[in-house]
């Protein structure tokens, strides 16, 4: 269904918008790990996450006059600020439904970013019927943050630049939390690993992905109580297939080992990342004998750390 | 007195126990200062901060006879923890006096490198006599933070790979502590920059080097509170003459300057730096004018920050 060309394709129409990412390595991490890990620091991409990348894919594909008319999605999250900034660079509006709930810094953001909030009470049914209303109005199109076919593919350029970059990745391991990361960039390992396996990490608190590859069907989180405040999101029925197909598993972490694995990159690494992000290193912590000596990347989902409250 | 050929040869000396830094470009920070900034970052050095640079190569250009003997220093910050890593890489002790008052995390931190230590009342007159007392009961040879040739020259090398990577920048800004790495890469930048000019970038709350270069000789620190803590160190005999005739200017900063600087450098840029590294980027925000449309290096000095009081 899909292919190397089409992921290529993807590649080369988002690369005005983004940024080529560095990977670190880091020798101490090493060591900690027993194995060979290369980070592609997604918190360095532009607003600061990976869903630049989907959310300006999935705009780029809209037909010419579609296009014009703006975008909506409903999201507090990364999302909504990567599709604000997405929109604006390629000249068309967009508009965001946030939950009149949401924190100040999160609403800032987007609008920092050029985008139009509506704000609504906190539900689920309120968010997609102010969606809805909008697109009716405006013309606009919807974009869901990780269950569509373009920010899929969008996401999974992260992981081709690092298999440009490290050819030989034995895995590679991403956090899981709508499913589009992990889903895209199965598929860039697929096509342009060398036998390069895909692993996803969820925690333990907010395990549907993980409970869903058992099952065979699309489960519902039962509880969302993580740090990984990006990873409490669904899978869906667009990323859910790919994932059966192309991910070879999914390793639960618990909070503390999330904690743990946050400490390292900021303390050893140097670098500001999400909890979420911390995920991936913390399976690969908790799993050693699985990893160890193997060539890893992992993908640093993002940075938007909200610092006031902590340093300043 | 120095040449082109001699900081080379520092460098090749010192490269198989250094990391190559990556440097950086923020177009958001771009478009804060309205510069063209490339932020060579030292933080990503191993133990993090540039230190490592000059306490390896001061190391490595002791006799052998007298190397293998051991080094010693007092010192409560990164370069204690810098000389224990490089005398751990190189195979010989160093013995570190710190006072019985340092942070626990800065004692645990030189010990984790390999570093001897001896901890004595938190007096100048106490370290330099336990120093004293060490260097004759053990032959060791005492090496100083900031105020020693080879330690400059070291320090020169993260701007020798900066301007290897961008030739074409017209000034780079650093830090001013001691005075070991404005000094160094000023000698660096004369002779590997086209014209590129070096400035140092001062707290208001510790300006000895300001004051020293309008008066002409070397000022003492009236006081020094200010956030940037490894800062506060004085000028000496050895870096003064390299930076009366090779840096241009020193700017002073406000301490609420720094801050923003910190914060700007953390949530835009997401890496972790110490205060003191922020003080480059404060210089630049603080006289835009003065670097407008210019393309700008600046050392980011270090990122050794005690996180566990703010995050975990």
């Amino acid at each position: 269904m899909h292919s190397k060309e089409e992921l290529e394709e993807v590649h080369q129409r988002i690369l005005p918008y983004i940024h080529k990412t560095p990977v670190l390595h880091s020798s101490l991490v090493n060591e900690i790990s027993g194995t060979d890990l290369f980070f592609k620091c997604e918190n360095f991409q532009r607003m600061g996450a990976f869903k630049m990348r989907g959310a300006t894919n999935a705009i780029l594909q809209l037909p010419k006059e579609q296009q014009q008319k703006g975008v909506v999605t409903h999201s507090s999250g990364n999302f909504a600020q990567a599709l604000s900034l997405a929109a604006k660079s390629i000249g068309i509006p967009a508009y965001i439904v946030m939950p009149s709930s949401a924190p100040q810094v999160k609403k800032n953001a987007v609008k920092t970013y050029g985008g139009i909030i509506t704000e609504c009470p906190p539900s689920l049914k309120d968010r997609e019927e102010n969606a809805q209303r909008i697109m009716q109005e405006t013309g606009a199109s919807f974009l869901h943050p990780s269950n569509d076919t373009n920010v899929i593919l969008g996401q999974g350029t992260a992981a081709i630049e690092l298999l440009q970059e490290y050819p030989d990745l034995e895995v590679i391991v991403t956090p899981v939390g709508g499913g589009g990361l992990v889903a895209g960039t199965a598929l860039a390992a697929h096509f342009f690993g060398k036998n390069c396996k895909t692993i996803g990490a969820e925690p333990f608190e907010a395990d549907d992905a993980y409970r869903s590859l058992q099952s065979g069907k699309i489960e519902t989180n039962k509880t969302t109580n993580t740090i990984g405040d990006g990873l409490k999101t669904q899978l869906g029925d667009k990323n859910f297939p790919i994932i059966q197909q192309y991910v070879s598993e999914i390793i639960r972490v618990e909070e503390n080992e999330i904690i743990e694995a946050l400490r390292i990159i900021w303390e050893r690494m140097k670098i500001v990342v999400e909890p979420s992000s911390a995920t991936a290193l913390a399976a690969v912590l908790r799993e050693k004998e699985k990893f160890r000596n193997k060539k890893v990347g992992i993908i640093i989902s993002g940075g938007n750390v909200d610092l006031s409250q902590l340093l300043f």
